[in-house]
């Protein structure tokens, strides 16, 4: 047993005393296997050549919903699976988005062999452009996801090394890794599971998924195959986890083709419907309605347009030129021959939807023979503005058919007894949750459980966490890499930490007060001021007796601290900001920023 | 007709043109009641005789869920429902509440005859002190509510004038209203609805409500008396909205006992149940299960004694003292015998939940052996506080259930059903939903409307509209009072304001950057700086070249002013802030605030 070998036991058992049990399981399996008594020679020189270690390294993910990525790693050869962004928490101000740390990989001596794409939506790819200015890595994916991130790509000036996989054909990535995407169904074309043959076994990610028997493109999930790589045997399973909290079974898309179908037939008015850009199975459910009712098309939002044009240019959205009208010359079209596809059925402040909401979008005013219709859900931190959207248009005399109304949405995940069946399927040696937050990697533990797999065996990990996989079993490592999010602001990524965001919530509160004097320190007096600005604190104009009293506590401080010979700046500064905020306090119960700034002459 | 009522008619027909039908009908109803055309003599003299006319001025909880208040007026007298707060928007930076304009109520020569209220949620009553500061008014309501308003007077050091009413026991506020309170179901002890006969007919105002016939009190809603109500007749109806957009019934309080005996009687955890702390059905449910469990139970958090203290004074629950255990001294309990009821179900930072959830909370450390339990749902707007603190007591291994899992609370509010009911009992001769967003009052005018209540009987008003009432009909007049929200910061009320928020918005996205400089203008020349100060804008340590840079850009914007003989302080500001803002964006994408603070020399 190597020098690595033993710490890692050693800092299992301090770390996880509880998994005594499995320990104990591996050491007898080795010995079986390879080891038998009798040898007592061979079995030290085998004992010396290392068993072969898989590691799993979750980057993102994990506890969280967004910034998906898995590093899996053989030697010195690392796998990287999917490179998603998340979006800022309310707390996180001024923040556009949050990528994973890539510290691990980049500051290290490991060969990154190759990405490998499960679908294409932002919590998996939407990190990808700040990954290739750190690294350069092949990019493995299907036709749709790979098209998504080169657009994505281009608009940050950068150029992918692009491999298009199939479902169902396996490829190889490094010396180590053979890999074998399955097609899967989601909330978006082209999603697959990947089965991923590596020295210690095989290691089965889901992706994101739902178990559709009835999906719009006629392709539903291969159940065959999966049980196949079931018997096959799978050491590992990482699975989907977002909706283990919901009983039974998440509805096909179908079903809202049905809703859509029943709404669209009873009514003459213009329809303009808002869902996910990258829904491309939905937009074509809502194309192939509309057809059928004797409308046209015409599509708006910038991420709508670019999406509708490269999924047609891919053959996965198919209508025809003489249908797709020109949302701008589309005035012309009596109203129940319309249909506009547009982009903000999140309610996002700048998008298609949420401008014609509050009369600002150019072609498209709002009036009461319309009908809007939002085919989504709140994402979670979403549902006030998706309702502010809904009572502007509401006020505006439209009618608005939304989730709550009718079942105009459908989710892309798996519920409870989706998952049960993958793993039935699947039949995985060891289990570890994945894309959630720790209440849904606990609830999909504890249905693992249920389902019979040892406790021992199951993993939750937190990101920067190691899974090890040999044929001695699996155990966790914790933290072997930095997995903070990290912060990207215009085009600033990192620059913006703790600091600045507590500074950033204190403005927000009650902004700031700035006090201003020139002093003269050898004369022991103040030259000029003190004057105060404030921004974000009072409506000044209102309350100029307590700017004016600040002022005076702040000229009696300063007069305070000169006629005491205090010659340090900082001290003045202090006792002016301590003086000034028990005042304010005292007077509004708030907390601006005070900040100090004082001129020498 | 006097000229008055013409202005009005005239008004009324340009802003309605499509309620031409209601206006025919009402000329008719008044020819036919008191102008017979054998007596025009007699019909001149009548029609100079003012018909009583009733206006209805809602002041705050149309087209939003919060600041429930309304006015209804006879001649000078002003009678109010309700006098409650919202609280603030996202964007509403560092408010922190929002309470009803009462400058109609005050700036006038009305007077205020009585407030009566419905029931105790902050949305009808948190705005009464802020009230009573401006008018001094008798207050009128059920035992349950008065204690909480007489409770939150205290802090504000006020004494209110309370007048204690029984349901079923008419009463006159003023001259010209007499009222009945009949008990209804809603999520908090003492929920009335009010028949209030007017001199232009009775307006019923249901209050919040759902119909349960299970209620914890075994009070069940009095049907019979409603009907009768409506038999008497009902010139206006005013009914909750919020959940007109559900199918169906909300279902009884008793499904929340029965699913949360079940929980109970399989643990033996120590269980923290969350609730809100009015709800004292719910705390009195949980009391009488712990009891039967053979647990004892432990109050936390200040609003959860606070209202435990008042309803065990009032006889509204019922736990005898052995029972109740002061939580600095339920260490020594088993778990399996105790149950601690928190404040915290909306995942509020500085909950006693949240403090628990965050190690912050002196008494109580959450343990694996811990089962807690949220006995709520979150209020929009709080998914992501109340998914956090799920998380963090997952994360510390407490068994953590919450309304995703089982049926842990049940919506104090009539769904569609409840509501039809509602209607049908009352018959009224016009409606006005109320409380609620603009979809909400949408929905519920097109529920009255599919009942058969003709649409121009029903009025949707903004708040600060009007509907009079009279023998002569109902007709609606927009804006008679200004009913925007005022702003509640600190101690301020009001003194915050739109541009003051901006400034927050701004400072919160991106911070600030503060040029300064001391300037001899005579000389033409920079004595000191220009120095660059930075808050919540980026990490300036590791920065130094980009704020050095921008220092060099504002030093040479101002030499180049100083050079063209620029003498206006304000001219230069401008030049550097827009020379800084382009420089900025140009590196970062950012926007901070730019603020250049210059002394003469």
């Amino acid at each position: 047993m190597g020098d690595k070998e033993k710490k890692q036991i050693k800092r299992k058992n301090k770390s996880q005393p509880n998994k005594k049990a499995d320990s104990e399981k591996k050491t007898d399996t080795r010995k079986s296997k390879s080891a038998p008594k009798k040898q007592p020679k061979k079995a030290k020189q085998q004992a010396k050549k290392p068993v072969p270690e898989v590691k799993v390294i979750p980057l993102g993910g994990l506890g969280e919903i967004g910034k998906n990525m898995t590093a899996i790693e053989y030697n010195n050869e690392v796998l990287l699976i999917d490179c998603g962004l998340s979006f800022p928490d309310d707390d996180m101000f001024g923040i556009d988005k949050v990528i994973p740390d890539f510290d691990y990989l980049v500051n290290s001596d490991k060969k990154i062999k190759g990405l490998i794409i499960t679908h294409g939506h932002e919590d998996h790819i939407g990190a990808i452009p700040y990954l290739l200015q750190e690294l350069n890595i092949p990019i493995y994916g299907l036709k749709f996801p790979l098209g998504l991130i080169e657009n994505k790509l281009k608009e940050h000036g950068i150029r992918g090394d692009f491999h298009t996989i199939q479902a169902g054909k396996e490829f190889r990535v490094g010396r180590h890794f053979t890999i074998e995407p399955i097609r899967i169904t989601h909330s978006i074309a082209d999603s697959v599971c990947y089965s991923i043959k590596t020295p210690a076994g095989r290691v089965f990610h889901t992706g994101d998924f739902k178990i559709d028997y009835t999906p719009v493109d006629g392709n539903p999930i291969d159940s065959s195959r999966l049980a196949q790589i079931g018997s096959d045997g799978v050491m590992l399973l990482m699975a989907d986890s977002p909706n283990v909290v919901r009983e039974g079974y998440t509805h096909s898309e179908k079903v809202v083709g049905e809703t859509l179908d029943g709404i669209f037939r009873r009514s003459n008015k213009r329809i303009i419907i808002a869902t996910f850009s990258s829904n491309v199975h939905r937009i074509q459910k809502i194309i192939d309605i509309a057809l059928q009712c004797g409308r046209k098309v015409a599509i708006s939002g910038r991420s709508m347009i670019n999406v509708v044009d490269l999924a047609r240019e891919l053959g996965y959205i198919k209508i025809p030129d003489s249908k797709l009208i020109d949302l701008n010359k589309a005035g012309n079209i009596p109203d129940k021959e319309l249909v506009v596809i547009t982009t903000g059925s999140q309610g996002e402040p700048m998008s298609a939807l949420a401008r014609m909401a509050s009369n600002d979008h150019k072609a498209v005013n709002i009036k009461s023979n319309d009908m809007v219709i939002l085919s989504s859900t709140p994402v979670p931190g979403n549902e006030l503005t998706v309702a502010n959207v809904v009572n502007q248009l509401v006020a505006k005399g439209a009618e608005v058919i939304y989730s709550d109304i009718a079942e105009t949405h459908v989710s892309g995940h798996a519920c409870k007894e989706e998952l049960k069946l993958m793993h039935s399927l699947i039949r995985p040696k060891y289990f570890m949750p994945v894309h959630g937050e720790a209440r849904h990697l606990q609830t999909h533990a504890d249905l693992a459980n249920e389902l019979g797999m040892p406790r021992e065996n199951i993993f939750i990990l937190n990101n920067g966490d190691q899974l090890t996989l040999s044929a001695k079993g699996a155990s966790k490592q914790e933290k072997v890499a930095e997995a903070h999010g990290i912060f990207v602001d215009g085009l600033g990524v990192g620059d913006v930490g703790n600091i600045v965001l507590r500074d950033r919530k204190l403005l927000s509160e009650s902004g700031l007060i700035i006090v201003v004097a020139s002093i003269d320190k050898k004369a022991g007096m103040i030259v000029s001021g003190p004057d105060i600005i404030s921004r974000g604190f009072v409506y000044v104009r209102e309350n100029e007796d307590l700017i004016d009293a600040a002022c005076e506590r702040a000229e009696s401080i300063i007069i305070d601290c000169l006629a005491k010979n205090m010659k340090d700046w900082n001290g003045i500064k202090t006792a002016v900001r301590e003086g000034l905020r028990k005042y304010i306090y005292g007077k509004t119960e708030r907390s601006p920023i005070i900040l100090p700034i004082f001129m020498e002459v």
